[in-house]
């Protein structure tokens, strides 16, 4: 085994990705949300499948928290429970979005009535936080309007700017504010907090723990996401990622399997910038409409971590040597033979060291954990965006 | 009065707008659907808010049916309660995404018996236009595959391709088969008919009576929508429209609202091919998420109108010097002078004439009608995309 | 004459438009510049062409330079012979992009000598500056990188914000800086200053007289311009605008050309944010393909006016009244309302009471000023984007 | 070496890729072209550039030439001196974008007179494929109109089907039309055949011999371009590829360079089409702005050979099994393994089995051949689009 190698599996063996309590619930499209057998139901369900996850991977360690969706009565009762699993519960996201109050927007609503709503539940995740020991609060507005002229797009950032100011100002030590921005959906003429410039400004003037997500699903077309990444972690600003994939909106498929090649790009310039590792979370955010979830959520796993192998690979004093000589192609040619590298055959190696089977996937599929929860979990009510 | 705005009148008076049922009940996002008091609970209901639509644009003579979700038991007595109030039944328009049949698609779908229940139900919904005295049977398939590899894309045609050719050897006399593309959603990754070229190709080969239907939010950014429709007319091809509009993706927002100026672009084509009056169909799809249904309806009618009326205004004689002698200015200052113009007035002195108030959004609202609905729909459910 | 109509008067009265000096000579694509006869082969010749857009609009009394294209030995008199003309100079835009140095880039490029060459050269603008008066500078710049891995994305944002800060450091009293932002082109991968966020950050620590400029052609498809243009208002760093229009990508045609509806809002916005009057430059960045030159720039300035006029022509009262009601409809109504006004005749009279023509396109084809200097200008070269 | 490595490496020794002569002189942008010592200056040194590419890659034995750019008096020497390099003249392109008579068109130009010259211009074309032997002629038509109501698009349309008729019914036995679409550029608004659909009728029409061109850069955003290379194989109208690669527009860079993922699954879809071997034409199409032309050429051969062998790496049976069982999972990840798998070896092999080195890039740069010719190629005027 080279240095080289052996630096990569040292940082590969460091990365941990956050997975999504959601996303082992049923989510669809607005035609349809299509029911799966064996999905979760609670909270504690939803822990069960994600130990799975991590089980098989070594690299999924804690779950996201969907509030109100995994509301529980004792959060220090469902943290224990997750670490009797091996995981630990980890950021915590607000919905603002799913009440009929929400129907003009939440933080950003003309309404003052609604807007101390939305900061309340806001605070009452703050609280949450505290009783999990999560460290980040993580803030996704669908606020927006639909035609123009519906509201007034500059009262809605001073509504923001003041909302997003009490909530920061209650953050409990070392706790962080993670801000995502988002093109459009469920909006569609204006959306509060579009694109990554705007989330840069608010966190600037909110303080140091104030920190942008970039989730990969939330740009428009053509739009460079790994220069995004790169300014963020210029600027000491990166709070973490949302990962996913799309083809032309937010389709939140599996991570890499739209543009494997775009995610090797990011996870570059993630490596490039030192962060990793960091602070920089790396989260999940998809939502699978027709495939089974576990599964996909392995594979996303996997995908990250290949993605993430490539960019340790790139070799990056020939890189330097090209770019400063300002040889295009052979500078080009260096980061490609890193891409081009099959991967796949380290990372077995990697988890057979650390005592997993070298396909993750594979050895979900023996475990009959799908069989058996699909025998198991009957009646109640799924787990979905609703509940 | 000129001769021209005589001509311009006599025209728009000739036009008819058909709405969709499924505008007039609950509609949203992924994320949420807003319900609102006095949505309509049934196929009767939504009739009877169609004929307010109808009673004061005097422009919206006929309604479009979804089946399922306008399934009676007896649709002669549908036909009859519609004609009652001034109506008449419309466009069948056919379901196939809702099952949980249809999680890999209908009639594209990899497994013969799904398949065959898509078939029988489009060939169901052939009958229902017997009892309902329908022209037109319009098909739109959310069939498609969100990962590459997961189905053969080539084989899909193959079952589309059959699938639309048992339906067309079933139409009736004058029976006409709408074939509609979109883009992208549900599906992600493939759609199985993606765009015009794709109904096209299947029209040619399936008879004269499958016409495409150009859905004004169907399309990738930057497409020339009004070159497609220009295209089809001279192809004979463009069974119709349906109207809404869009900033990003199939929005779906009220007709006119996102891009008037495309608007008045497209119906310059419709216009200048000769296709008012003729065959082509106009119709409303749009679906709202936070604006009162009827009013909205009213509104993208007269948006239409007022297109129309402009498209109707561009001096035919003068662009066409322009365009011969090559002068790009002067051409383009024709159209924008049509566009220019204001026609409120025009259409006010056209409603009037007609025995309508000059202004159907003020009058509605004066009905009363939203009060009495709200206070007389209690109970039941509300008619959704779900029912 | 109404109250609201003397006091949209008065505004239009006060609102001038710069426009550019290279919009007077060729410019093309890549495929082919297609000159025409006449076009100035001088900075002063195109001082002559500006002058007449200025007469006929009595709107457009600056004009932005370009340097090296309209470089002089002696700009002072430059400035006396357009002051002769009833022009100003404006803006000093520079340009490094077209040296064979500037393949790889200007400010950003690896290499220190290149780097050097082109912070000189906006040195020397700034000096230009002092000799013409013109109070701002504004930056474009081509930099980035078309393949990846080419050069490293956070090492040019180092350089980059070097180069700003020397310049910066060295802008006279009351001179400012506009830093421009776009999307892609000429660079396809990355961007060096790809969008708003980025400027902004780089305005942000250069100081308060660096100021973002929003050319309406530099967005992603979908990008909501004005939500942009009302944000930085409010943030105080819009330096001003360089209009024009596009279909899809930066195309360059005349302002208002594509889509009326976008340039209304964003003027809508310049009004409800107080910016007319104020700091913030109206300028014209377009780039005549196919169509005569003065007349394109003079409609354009209309077509900035009647979307100025539209926007002063909004009921803000009434709008307010239905935005803080939640009355979606009632609110995009009154926005609509202004929006479709024929505000022709209301500009039309503006103009008589200026003593000018109320038909400027008219008037300048009366004024035999085309084929004049067809006829005089003869022999020499014509100025383009080469010089 | 098992069974299916021979099989592949039999298919790939088959496959060719044709280079265009004008990728081997200068281009750039609108803004600026970046010449390169050593770039040819006649289309005899091209063919010398093109030798290079064939000699190291033993893929590219033909090339495309573009008239006018590469006429010559005598097209039988050009032949001839082609085949003592071992190359074969390919594809005739047409060019009708660069006279000033094509400013509004050529095909499609309102003006009879310049439709008779582009027509008379694609006949040329014709008699020079008789002497050169050229299969394929493909048009390409910078076609289209910049402005609303510029000129009428449907008339555009007779237009262009007139001048396709007389050019059709003039090829020689064995001759193929080829008809390319773009979406954009260099007109804005409209262009006459921005999408397949359109070339797809046009060649109906037309006759067996009409066949359509994918260019891989001339597609909307989103876009899935495999799809239409499905379809088009499926209605047995896929003539050929332009291939190249881009992030935006058509930005013409090295085929595979922003989206190997996209290469691959097109090339998976000529597979599964059976188009490999085939009349299907595999050619490039791309313009260097900032990089060396030939290894760029080579490393775009390169990709396209590393994209069909994943291509043809694909399990086809456990593809075809995961599809039928409706296995999203599980297809999706049949297809990534072939993907994912690092075919440089296997290709590495291939070329030393033919007598090839292992890496053409590295061959090439020692073979001193950019060095001899920046020497010997001095004074004369370098190849471009212009010449």
């Amino acid at each position: 085994m080279t240095d080289m190698q052996a630096a990569v599996k040292a940082a590969l063996k460091a990365q941990a990705v956050e997975t999504p309590s959601w996303a082992y619930g049923n989510s669809g499209t607005r035609f349809k949300v299509f029911a799966r057998p064996g999905v979760p139901r609670t909270p504690w369900e939803k822990l069960d499948d994600a130990a799975k996850v991590h089980e098989y991977t070594g690299a999924a360690p804690t779950v996201a928290l969907h509030i109100p969706w995994d509301r529980v009565d004792d959060y220090a009762a469902l943290a224990a429970y997750a670490e009797e699993r091996g995981l630990r519960l980890g950021t915590i996201n607000s919905n603002t979005f799913q009440d009929d109050d929400y129907r003009l927007g939440s933080v950003c609503h003309p309404d003052a009535r609604v807007r101390r709503k939305a900061v309340d539940h806001l605070l009452a995740c703050v609280d949450i936080m505290e009783a999990t020991g999560s460290r980040d609060l993580k803030l996704w507005f669908a606020d927006g309007t639909n035609y123009p002229g519906q509201d007034d797009v500059r009262e809605r950032q001073d509504r923001l700017s003041d909302a997003l100011r009490e909530v920061y100002d209650r953050l409990g030590d070392g706790r962080r504010m993670l801000l995502e921005y988002k093109f459009f959906e469920p909006a569609f003429y204006t959306t509060d907090v579009p694109d990554w410039g705007t989330a840069y400004a608010h966190c600037l003037k909110l303080g140091p723990r104030a920190q942008v997500v970039v989730d990969t699903g939330h740009h428009a077309p053509g739009t460079n996401i790994e220069f995004i990444v790169a300014t963020l972690l210029r600027e000491g600003r990166l709070g973490g990622f949302d990962f996913n994939s799309r083809f032309y909106a937010d389709d939140d498929l599996m991570v890499g399997a739209a543009d494997p090649f775009q995610l090797f790009r990011i996870m570059y310039e993630v490596v490039r910038g030192g962060a990793l590792p960091s602070d920089v979370a790396f989260m999940l955010d998809q939502c699978h409409n027709i495939e089974a979830k576990i599964p996909a959520i392995i594979r996303s796993v996997m995908n990250v971590q290949e993605a993430t192998a490539k960019a340790l690979l790139v070799d990056r004093e020939a890189l330097t040597t090209a770019q400063r000589a300002g040889d295009v192609l052979g500078a080009n040619a260096v980061l490609m033979d890193a891409y081009n590298t099959d991967v796949r055959p380290l990372l077995a190696e990697l988890r057979e060291e650390s005592g997993l089977d070298p396909d993750p996937v594979a050895a979900y599929h023996r475990s009959g954990w799908a069989r058996k929860t699909a025998e198991e979990r009957v009646g109640g009510e799924q787990a979905g965006w609703g509940a």
